[in-house]
């Protein structure tokens, strides 16, 4: 069974590189990537913090927070959707 | 032909869940993973400064550099080697 991965970004530029160089490069017989955009899904906003994301770019991976960069903190993230 | 990805840390507890989590995850048929650990490569450091690593556990993947969590500044990793 493949484990997990969600990529939480807002569509910044640190964001996009992140997504293109990181998120990408997982192996695919492993993980399966969710990325998901908060300036689309404002909704899936308590679901990341609730795992422990302070601020996008961030994977959770088996439940686990990796902030990458820094692209906006979460109050940036709800104040811009 | 493979992309380098060069995984810097410094032997942290946030460095190694990093490691395990995030620098396992790539995917082999395309990347090549080096792992350096600062505490037993103290002459890798100025080559991880040149990337733009700023702060452990770091991805370098194609000369782009991407922090993950926070465990320690570069600072503290002279410092401490």
């Amino acid at each position: 069974m493949k484990a997990k991965a969600v990529f939480y970004h807002a569509g910044c530029g640190v964001c996009v590189e992140a997504e293109q160089s990181l998120a990408a490069a997982l192996d695919p017989a492993r993980f399966d990537v969710e990325i998901v955009n908060f300036a689309s899904a404002p909704e899936r906003v308590a679901e990341a913090e609730a795992a422990g994301v302070k601020s996008v770019p961030a994977f959770v991976i088996d439940g686990r927070p990796f902030h990458i960069n820094h692209g906006a903190t979460m109050d940036q993230v709800r104040g811009a959707t």
